[in-house]
């Protein structure tokens, strides 16, 4: 079982650790000291051993920070944290409202003699830093980057991942690595840049076709890479995850020990393109004014998949369908009252496991009943296991990952007889959904210029949901990358071969939780009889194939071209799927996705 | 009549200006000089005496440049002047593509040797300059501010509009210029700045509760301002344009001579805020290091209208639909074949003075039928006027000032019996524009996030069209206004009581046009049973009546829920005009207005 219902930290375990950080400060003359969710990857997931902020805290969201001082230890949690951290930190913690509450104005509030403020040069971005002492101008308090001081005080802290790397097949991945480092060695080139550095391991297991075992539910193996304007790697990743893979990697992918990234940097000719997002504070330095500032050249080749990929992805959202779809008619012979949620988790599991393609599930599968649906990020305990009761809705948000792709799906599901405002607000949700998936637009748009087609619906019954419409995708990859968004704030155009969600929802808290979510990719629209012949458009494919619950649809809420969009995708999900489910799954099937 | 049909340049008066002008640059050293369309005050309209490009090149566009050089003079036009720059100007003058191709380079490219060019301080921001600079770094090229060199050739230049100013009544502008200046000084004095210059007139007459005749179609009176962060206001502006006006003023508003403007810049105390969109560059160099960056400090309060003015500029629509509906009537009581676009605007114009308030048309009336309906900016003279044909549609989009509000409304018309795939294009765009006004959305959003839902009609259609949704309008003031847009570059979140147009089309070069526009107030939205409570929503209040033409729209191509708002959309206009109109236009309203 790749999830787990266990309470991973308590509160009673964060005040002898607070005590034990305060002495270090205290013996390095610090009067405070950084502890943030990230490690030197900033990415969603980090290793155990770089869980600190939960070891120290016992707050376990997947973003935040803790800043420890001598007489007060703030935790910076943003607002879908905000009950959840109450609930977890003890009361030496004092919950901070991130980000209406920014670091350095905290801080200019508690240190008003000043003082020493220590953090680790490798958890945070430059320019993280210069935001902070931005709003410390004028004060006597320094940020100075210095030892982890939670490593020196974590007896048992687990060593870092070696789990062994492996090579990303060219069947799946599509275009060798050679084919990428050449091509992303003359963009530097044409850049006037030298090298660059990539510190995420999603943009170099890419660009080298390889994929790892480091962290849960992401397939990536640790590590730092130089791309140089010649197409030569140098990798900084323990050579033990590597074995076997130098015929893989071939002559100009040069592996190195992870502790000489510093080394190398340090003669590196510039300019050194450095990826402002993502940087670590210790990397820059060591690049020094050699550094020149742009993107990782990774993050935009990788977002757009190449027809491998697609295809690859299409495959593994078939077999996931199918796995999804067992579930779905298992949990509808299931009399109201008799399952809980953890039990629907673990059945749904073990249907993906059953061909043996599953790899890892791509997130912990979010599985909210009645109110629990309403907590949008809800990962099910022991301990708020609910049971499944008439009347209840179940938002169920899950995703494997598999060689060939990473799906991602939720679909909300009646138990018993829904509430009546609950399937009115399903049916918008719905009319969201579908408009987007319809969508055609110009090349050019980003997603911040087309998310309001999702949100429509919700907005003119006066309702909206707070989270963004859609997350990009990767291939075999993370089940959230950028730099593709569907959300107010992004600029990035969309283009040909990215792979994103589209999962409008409706939240009333106290009460119930819905979200419906098929991943998309985005392809060249082709002209049209009476279109516009020279303007370049863009459309979406749908990869999801899984009924959508007709009992929570009002047909008499939904234009006509709604229900015909409907009764479409129903008919391709019983072509597509039928085949693969047994034959008591395909008689719900068949059920699940009759013409409304 | 305001508008003129007359031909107001001609190719062939370019040639000897261009000479005249190229000795002055000689017997300046200069190897260059800038002739942009701009005056200081960067706005829409300029006066007479301001319109050195139309003198020097005869390009008559409404944005553009000329960069004379020795051997070549560029006329820079965007997109939207491609094909009339090449009609407008003689062959000594080369239309170039802009902003493809940006000053910068093509100086580059043609001053090899370098060379200084000399430009106007006051027809060019900073900001404007400094890009040219960049553009020019590395080079033996200099730009150079000197005296404007077309004003030394140009023997019967006019002279600087003197047009009488006016009290903009209380009634119609809804707050006192005390109110309003005090409320304006409390916002610098929070930002830290001791004054700010204004130099849009828009702004300053907004700011004062005046308006003036100084140009056409915009009830400015020209000048500059400073407001201090006491309240007071310094008005540059020629005495004998305010007679009558002290007791308006009162004692904290400070008449000086236009030309005293400079001096008293330099003995301001800093920080001044300047206008980075807008200020001249003399302006800024006068000011120098006190200079602090932001924005004019009226644009904001200006564009959010209060409820006097919101109530004035819907007074001045029922007064203006009731106009235009009188020439909607005629038109349709004219034979195909019988009137010329000319015609109608001379009608239009008639129709629209016949009660008195009508004080200015607020831009010249596009009439466009058939082909010329495509040009988007059409203006008809007597040598393109064209007979509306059986068949044709006309675009007609037009608008009054009247002491109340200003109004700018479109209406594409059919002649006869219209083509089938200009009523299926008409349709949609109606569906975009219907969409739009039916919207409701999350305070805190920018035109950028929802402009797309006035498009997704056509977008399906695999069609689009390339102007903005839509832009502010003043309140008895510029018919284009800042800083709200419904465009995908406006990123200004709107707010209550900001007027907008919503102005979809569809141009098929050749063929035909289509565009149909409202103007829109922002208004909040009230909660709705069932909605969220918590959530502050916006939506759009109607300002404009009159017919959408039933001929053209194809009710097949229509969900339920919009041949609903065309409905109630007529019968509103039907309620509103009717008692306004002569009783024979009322029959025809009552036809026009009749449900589908």
């Amino acid at each position: 079982m790749f999830q787990s219902f266990e309470v991973t930290a308590r509160p009673e375990q964060g005040p002898p650790r607070l005590r034990a950080l305060r002495a270090e400060m205290a013996a390095e003359g610090l009067a405070g000291f950084i502890v943030p969710r990230a490690d030197a990857h900033q990415g969603e997931y980090v290793a155990p051993r770089d869980d600190r902020l939960a070891w120290l805290t016992g707050f376990t969201g997947s973003a935040g920070f803790c800043a420890v001082l001598e007489e007060v230890a703030g935790v910076f949690v943003d607002g879908r944290y905000r009950t959840q951290v109450k609930a977890q930190v003890a009361a030496d913690f004092t919950p901070v409202a991130w980000p209406d509450v920014g670091l350095g104005d905290w801080l200019r509030q508690q240190l008003q003699e000043g003082g020493v403020v220590g953090f680790d040069p490798w958890l945070h971005t430059p320019g993280q830093i210069h935001q902070i002492e931005d709003a410390l101008k004028g004060t006597a308090i320094v940020l100075r980057p210095c030892d982890n001081l939670v490593d020196r005080i974590w007896p048992d802290q687990p060593a870092p991942p070696l789990g062994p790397a492996k090579v990303h097949s060219i069947e799946f991945a599509g275009e060798s690595h050679d084919a990428k480092r050449a091509r992303l060695a003359q963009e530097l080139r044409e850049a006037g840049h030298r090298a660059a550095v990539i510190t995420l391991p999603d943009s170099h297991n890419w660009l080298l076709n390889i994929r790892g075992t480091d962290i849960a539910h992401n397939p990536v193996a640790h590590g730092f890479a130089v791309l140089h304007d010649s197409g030569a790697v140098d990798l900084f990743m323990a050579p033990s995850k590597l074995e076997g893979m130098a015929g893989h990697l071939g002559p100009d992918v040069h592996v190195h020990a992870p502790d000489t990234l510093l080394t190398h940097l340090a003669k590196l000719e510039g300019p050194v393109r450095l990826d402002r997002q993502s940087v670590p504070l210790a990397v820059a330095e060591a690049v020094g004014d050699r550094a020149t500032w742009g993107d990782d050249p990774c993050a935009l080749p990788k977002a757009c998949k190449n027809e491998a990929e697609i295809a690859g992805s299409a495959a593994a959202h078939l077999r996931d369908g199918a796995a999804l779809c067992e579930l779905l008619a298992w949990l509808d012979a299931q009399p109201a009252g008799s399952v809980t949620e953890t039990q629907v988790v673990t059945e749904l599991e073990a249907s993906r496991r059953r061909d043996n393609a599953l790899q890892e599930i791509s997130f912990d599968t979010i599985a909210g009943t009645g109110a629990n649906g309403a907590i949008m990020h809800y990962r099910v305990t022991e301990e708020t296991d609910t049971t499944l009761e008439d009347g209840h809705l179940i938002v169920l948000d899950s995703g494997g990952q598999y060689l060939d792709g990473t799906t991602d799906i939720t679909r909300t599901i009646a138990i018993g007889a829904p509430p009546e405002d609950a399937c009115a607000a399903f049916t918008r949700v719905l009319s969201g959904m579908i408009a987007m998936s319809r969508l055609r637009w110009p090349a050019g748009l980003a997603g911040c210029h087309i998310e309001a087609v999702g949100r429509m619906p919700l907005w003119l019954a006066g309702q909206d949901f707070d989270h963004g419409l859609g997350h990009g995708v990767g291939a075999y990859l993370s089940v959230h990358e950028g730099p593709q968004r569907l959300s107010r704030i992004s600029t990035t155009p969309l283009r040909p071969g990215m792979i994103l969600s589209n999962e409008p929802g409706y939240y009333r808290e106290g009460a119930f939780g819905i979200r419906i979510e098929n991943l998309l990719v985005v392809r060249e629209a082709p002209a049209l009889p009476g279109g516009d012949a020279h303007r370049a458009m863009l459309e979406w494919e749908t990869l999801s194939f899984a009924p959508i619950d007709r009992r929570l649809i009002r047909p008499d809420l939904l234009e006509r071209s709604e229900i015909d969009w409907i009764n479409a995708y129903h008919a391709a999900v019983a072509e597509k799927i039928g085949p693969r489910v047994s034959p008591a799954t395909k008689l719900w099937l068949d059920a699940a996705t009759a013409p409304l």
